[in-house]
């Protein structure tokens, strides 16, 4: 079934693809711009773009999930970052940005590594989700799944309407000899809200994280410049491949329940709008972005970039790295108007577009698109 | 029946080539050039070289097509770009050249995106068409499928012989709620001159074109080192399969009406003049160049190089870029001598060249020549 | 059976992979990596992590060897290589480590190929070993097919307690009109000591190796950054492919032999933690590093890498190269803490983390983990 | 048969390799260096290695050529060359490097164009083969197919004793409607020298040269870093794959003539001695080379090295490049000693070891070696 090739004698590994291995191709009508819609609902919420924000201090501070949600997408928190453990969080990454200046890479992620070892201070988060709920936009936050069944109590009497649960490389089954591990199925039950669930890298997996529960899989652990888990683990999970082998546990699901539709969110391998494109094109609902919005002048990352998992205190997975410097807001980065062709301004706007040259007004209905790969 | 790959569970996608991918092979007899003709005819117009020019204000100004007129290819004038807007559109291309100096593309890009802005003036596109008309040389204009209907019989009476209907990405069935779109069919019945229609990337859009009454179908979207329209949509045109799948639906649009032989024009991809015997080994009655031709001196670009999409007003897909100095005539940089190995002068002398040293002397045959492509 | 192509007409070639080609895919339950073990024993001989090191005066040291094994690994001295021929080695580093700063690595090998033509010193190799003895550790050596018979008594006599037969590409049947070669299942049979021998680079050799009587056999012949093999000979071992076919002639054996299972040691393609992780996956028992571990600040190298290839008297095939300067302990390097996300520290914890983000709590169970390659 | 992919519907091209896709992979027994011929005979003519060079004047002049054939292999000088043109070659070869050191590639071409135009004069030829002759190597001369019948009885006369004709893409059927073209049936018949004729690129030529009689047929035209044959005509031959294929026709030609053996001799593609040993193992009885002899001290080109085609009037194919300066005599260039890892010294003595490590004795037999591809 699937296409596999014998690496050595008895051993097969898949060939799997990244979005860099596709290309979309038109290959039917064309359409107006204006009569696309990129609106995505997952449970009671519903979004005008298909944008969830990955989890990483350097992108999401409570005010920047606010204008995300303010402009038709989900900002997600981070419960165990630097907001959950810090007052004045500013300072400390003006000193980050300090750091990087003086080219010292190693020192930035020693201040991150040190900051992330301080405890998570319950008042500091409630009043962070507090300033997301006053704004009226959807509340969103992200938790680990060892500190999960501790802090979401408190996350949703602070306000959480959605919860996340996110580790790198996530399974429906940890296996530990020293702590009772999460169990998802239970812990899922015992909410009162949706719970997403992730990050996945393929069809059991996924599957798996579908019976449990969850509202929606991410798809993929935020692979981007700064990631570097297969330097590190060896482990890579191929976007495209990755997407569609959860899309197919979606359909498979679906079925299998007689109806249950689990959205599936891809985190990973996206650096332009038309990566964006792709992922919608290989079977994503939505799209979990960090560093694409790292350069919108609202970012708190002052021009930095890097994922929680810079800041493992001894094995570090994401490198500090500098973004363009932004001087462009975060309404212009998401429905522009551009004056950049290189892909990386008016993210959203471009979607829409390439929805209607493929001639498709619906995202469900562009996840069956052409497309080709290269040899 | 095509070479289907599968990404991910239940996905599928086509493999597909580049020219980069593809070389040709030398496989029978040798043939002295002299024997070798590169004569291509659409409609009742024949041409000494198979060469249209893309329609960008970079490469085409009124003396530039007269020149590419009198050399033996068509000379494409945009009605809808910056000869049809404006006045005296040397000094803005001064102004531009002046922005790229100061490296900044956004600022250049935002000039064109503004000189765009402003309406089409028709005694100015007049004008332009008279000073190739005068000339002797064949006609032709470029319009948009959205303002097709409004300047055809203004660009006919001004003395247009062939119209070119070109957007980005164009399809035989518009759908839009806002505005009733252009039917092609009719479109063309109405004109009494022959219509060339694209840019398409597939065997279907490629036949409903054809069906519509066009003279020649454009393959490709003028993709170059400029082009960024994968970066911004993810769409893309491997342009050794788009060009062979045209010419698959030329053959069977031949068939299927009994002897109607509707031109396949390649548009994107090639660099150099190896690219140009390529795309016609692929399949192509004639290559549409942009890009390999603002390095002449008489290229209106003063040395830089975009296609209309860098106007686009709020999702620009091209970018401004630098190309060598121009102290080549027009005329050496398409027949030579040349004293350049690599490929970017003595254009269509080395497409003579190609043919001679695997054995053909006429365009057509020179579709059969044998292909490898390197893994 | 295996993946072949017809690169010509009736030639074919077999498609492999190196570690570059491949990625670990998470597919199952993940695993608290406390739970996780990484030891590895050969005989009689156990190991708490599965590193060997490959003999070459750049990274072990009489002293580098007792670190190695006190930090759990078994350290290799070239029993032909500079401690054995020179008092003061040193200083003799200092002096390539000058001639490197001059950028001229050609003085620097011919500076390596003079000292090789030294003799062998017994008493200099007697007193290297005595010093790795007296510290407790596992004491191995390496010796060259040709020389093996003449150096193992004395070795053996000396302390070793493992014995290395290493080549760059070695047989278990070498043919020569000149001297008698080694022949090795009558050597290994009258040896007191496991031997482990290599390299090799395919599933027959592997296997002739195996009956010869060796308990290890060593894949590949040390590639990295600094070998040239393939420029000199166009010879290559894609690991990937030579790891899994070694394990295909280790589990054939075992069932030939009704139990004897003999290890299979990768030597070469790995640059990081993660390339580590990828050598188990493949089928790999333990890794033989060199240039991984030439940045701690015990490497004799001074910051720079090369193995005995690089010596040959007539024609070298190791470059010289410079490594990051090494301010970090070799501890650290193999057990981290880490604050550099590059994938060259913490390697073992690297090991152990990827084996549980993937479910696995051995290193013989990780050899079945789920790969994937990219096209 | 063979491995033809669809690049579009109805298009197929054939998946071709050059010597970068292939790798030896030693399998066998080893063997000691010692023990191998790397001897070559073709007609009545042994070489003891099967090195015949490149016609360029930036390789061999006729005291080079006397060199190659002292030291073993065979030096062609090209009859219509600067040295068939000029005397002073070397004043003129310094104008070139001077023209080069001012960065001006153009400048350079255009002098080689500009002294290619002068005619070829009898005198200068006959001087520079007889010097060759007079050192008693074998004396070799290029001709191109459109001189040969009027050179060649004045070379032969000269002392020439094997005759090279060789443009970049021969066939045997060359038409041509302005002058009768060669012959080369009744051209091979009539010489009483053997003719090596080339260069061809596909199975189907290479039969058909070697049914003219040829003693030995050229496959490639001499790609390498300055070649752009491909840039500007199109036109590529993957070497690996070619010289299979020769070595294919060769087989079927013994076995149709009941045992006539024409020698395939291989031309581009070969930077280092491992390529040098890939060309072999691809079955070739023998390489030309040219770049990587310009580097000796007594190649003429004074650091710089280009092809034939540089000189074309209208259309160069060649870059003019620079090589490492020379400090290199071309007895050690060919078999050493060497200092230098990165395979551009000791070509021979590589080969040989190549040959010795993967257990061969003769070139013929190392012809069936192993070979992987990387994916």
């Amino acid at each position: 079934m699937r296409d596999l090739v014998e690496i050595g004698m008895g051993r097969t590994a898949r060939r799997a693809y990244g979005f860099d291995d596709v290309q979309i191709v038109p290959s039917r009508r064309t359409r107006s711009s204006r009569d696309v819609s990129t609106a995505w609902q997952i449970d009671a919420y519903r979004f005008e773009i298909p944008l969830v924000t990955h989890p990483t201090d350097a992108v999401v501070s409570p005010s920047m999930a606010v204008r995300i949600g303010l402009l038709g997408g989900l900002g997600v928190l981070n419960a165990e970052g630097l907001w959950a453990r810090h007052a004045g969080v500013d300072k400390l990454l003006f000193r980050l940005a300090a750091a990087m200046d003086e080219a010292d890479e190693a020192a930035a992620v020693r201040l991150l590594q040190q900051w992330h070892s301080a405890p998570i201070r319950l008042e500091l988060i409630t009043e962070a989700i507090g300033q997301v709920a006053q704004a009226g936009v959807t509340v969103a936050a992200r938790v680990s799944p060892q500190h999960a069944r501790d802090l979401a109590p408190d996350l949703l009497a602070a306000g959480v309407e959605i919860l996340v649960v996110q580790g790198t490389i996530v399974s429906a089954e940890h296996v530990s000899s020293a702590a009772e591990p999460l169990n998802l199925v239970e812990f899922i039950a015992s909410m009162d809200v949706p719970v997403i669930a992730g990050g996945v890298g393929d069809y059991r997996t996924a599957m798996h994280l579908m019976r449990t529960g969850a509202a929606g899989v991410i798809v993929g652990h935020g692979a981007g410049a700064s990631t570097s888990t297969g330097d590190v683990l060896g482990i890579g999970v191929p976007m495209a491949t990755a997407v569609a082998d959860a899309a197919a546990a979606r359909r498979d699901y679906l079925d299998e329940t007689g109806g249950r539709y689990v959205h599936v969110i891809a985190d990973g391998g996206m650096r332009t709008s038309g990566d964006i494109a792709k992922a919608i094109a290989c079977g994503a609902d939505a799209v979990m972005l960090g560093e694409p919005l790292a350069a919108a002048t609202e970012a708190p990352g002052n021009g930095l970039y890097w994922t929680a998992a810079a800041a493992h205190p001894s094995l570090p997975r994401s490198h500090v790295t500098e973004v363009p410097e932004g001087s462009i807001g975060i309404d212009t980065l998401l429905f522009g108007p551009s004056s950049d062709p290189s892909g990386t301004m008016n993210l959203f706007g471009a979607l829409r577009r390439a929805m209607a040259k493929t001639g498709y007004s619906e995202l469900k209905e562009f996840q069956k698109v052409g497309l080709t790969v290269r040899p």
